[in-house]
């Protein structure tokens, strides 16, 4: 048996438990956890919030870890490699999203890392657990220092979240881009953008921020409440990446697009935005988009990239037993930017 | 003295006006109209419905007539010749998007064929009238046979509004096509987008429309509010063109796009849609876009494309006093598919 922790109800907190994990197949990996991040769908999963939660609940699903098994037929990792996981673990690898490594996209659905399945069977089980036993095709190569494990491990949700959309809308030197949000999306938002050698402007509500925006890498910041500091954008940003997951009005960052510009969402809001302003996409030819997560291929090169440019997540490391108190904080956005689970502590 | 028809009020049905024409200067060209097209633009500016209609106001931007002067510098067009004259007639000419030839989204705003000055200066007056005098750079040249001159006018608004998206967002052979809505708009998208090479879904309300649909282009016609016809195209499109101004839901749409694929607006509604679904646009990475007119170069290359096709549109020619019935059979959907005012009858 594998420890664990584990919501038994929508209502119950988070507590010791056990899983069972399949002995490794030809194709399998398998990884003692060193830690895992916590991401705001544990908490909607833990507590039902998405109407869809399949108990006992073992949620993580930002990896990192140590190979401590491999099937026979596996290629690229052996005992005693870093390795990490993200938020899938199989799709159906045939239909034109997996043929193309948009395995996020798959038409069929992938397997989630936990609450995943969807063809029936069995439930899966995240990462707040001691191990987990992976098929190598959704195994990730950890190239960082062993010394930044921790701050690693959430690039496998956050980090790939919001380095696809960057990515897919070809940011990059030359391009003003706003982030908007300093939260565990947008913190890393604001990295990769900068390092990817755009013109970063962070919009945030918090003018205490400030200072940690511009510290974290971005060029100006912008208090979105502000008309004024808001008007001065007016017209002139290639790509804004929204990581705000709370309904708002959209039309305040879309009117500060550039023509033929893009907004891309990547939280989805449990009450709705309020319309966009037919007119403000119209007259500009402005685009509204959404992006999810990342396909296999396009987590490695971000982890690869991340690893290159010494790129890692703000995090506060917190035991096992800490959970539940890290989801009130994480509510309260009391977090910077991202809390990690030290596993030895389970 | 230069006759017309102008709204003199809100309420004021149109009626006979005059109106001073300036005389061309060295760049202009004098075009005596022989048709203008009747957009629902012009309504909604002869009964100020946008709020910002001076008066007395020369409604329409859908302009074909015949070159009967030209000024000293004029090197495209000749006493005799066939001219089109579209919604523009001027723009700033030194901002980005004029300097890439897309002067409907001039960043300093473009001078309106009606209702038109951006920086003060005197009221621009519209089609409704014997002659119109352009800056020979806002003028399209005209290849099409003399007999169907009366079915190119509406190409100069209606057509462009939608070849400019269906070009931009790359429809061709291979590519599955929506078009939302057949009306003005909506019957030159599936006449368009047929003789682009694509795969053309017509989507209506009406049963009634669908033999009209399919005799203009559409490979399929989908009764829009049966939900079995909808679930069919669900994920299939590469591209979706959406004519309706009415308010309506968008989610039924978006959701029938592929992964990456874009609906493009181009009505903007008098109420608001309802808000779109933030799901829909994350799990495929779908883009909801907007899109106006289309610049100078464009509208020639579409005014040469339909010529090369043979593709006018489906009209109704009225004469000049019956304009105020017209809108009313226009706001009940009642024409097949544009109104194009013969200007012999003025």
């Amino acid at each position: 048996m594998t420890k664990a922790y584990a919501a038994q109800s929508s209502t119950s907190p988070l507590a010791p438990h056990e899983i069972e994990r399949r002995q490794p197949g030809p194709d399998d990996v398998k990884i003692e956890i060193l830690y895992c991040g916590v991401c705001h769908s544990d908490l909607h999963t833990a507590r039902n919030e998405w109407k869809n939660t399949i108990y006992p609940s073992v949620p993580g699903h930002e990896i990192v870890g140590r190979v401590v098994a491999v099937g026979d037929q596996v290629k690229n990792f052996k005992v005693g490699d870093f390795a990490g996981v993200g938020c899938m673990v199989d799709s159906c690898g045939h239909c034109s999203s997996c043929d193309e490594g948009e395995e996020q996209y798959c038409e069929n659905g992938f397997t989630g890392t936990y609450n995943g399945p969807v063809f029936g069977g069995e439930n899966t089980f995240g990462g707040y657990s001691q191990s987990v036993v992976v098929k190598e095709s959704f195994v990730l190569k950890v190239r960082h220092d062993e010394k930044s494990l921790a701050s690693v491990a959430p690039l496998l949700c956050a980090g790939i979240t919001t380095y696809s959309p960057l990515r897919h809308w070809q940011v990059g030197p030359g391009k003003k881009v706003g982030i908007v949000g300093l939260g565990g999306l947008g913190h890393m938002g604001v990295k990769l953008a900068h390092a990817m050698g755009a013109h970063v402007v962070l919009f945030t509500t918090s003018p205490g921020k400030i200072e940690d925006g511009k510290r974290l890498g971005a060029d100006e910041v912008c208090i979105s409440t502000d008309p004024k500091q808001m008007a001065e954008q007016a017209n002139s940003f290639d790509f804004i990446l929204n990581t705000v997951a709370a309904s708002h009005n959209l039309d305040a960052f879309l009117s500060l697009l550039k023509r033929d510009g893009t907004m891309t969402l990547v939280g989805v809001p449990a009450e709705p935005h309020p319309s966009p302003e037919v007119f403000n996409l119209i007259f500009k030819r402005r685009q509204l988009a959404g992006s999810l997560i990342g396909g296999i291929r396009e987590t490695q090169e971000m982890l690869d990239f991340c690893a290159e440019h010494g790129i890692g997540s703000d995090i506060e490391i917190i035991p096992m037993d800490y959970i539940n108190t890290a989801y009130e904080r994480m509510l309260k956005s009391d977090v910077k930017y991202r809390f990690v689970i030290d596993m030895a502590t389970l």
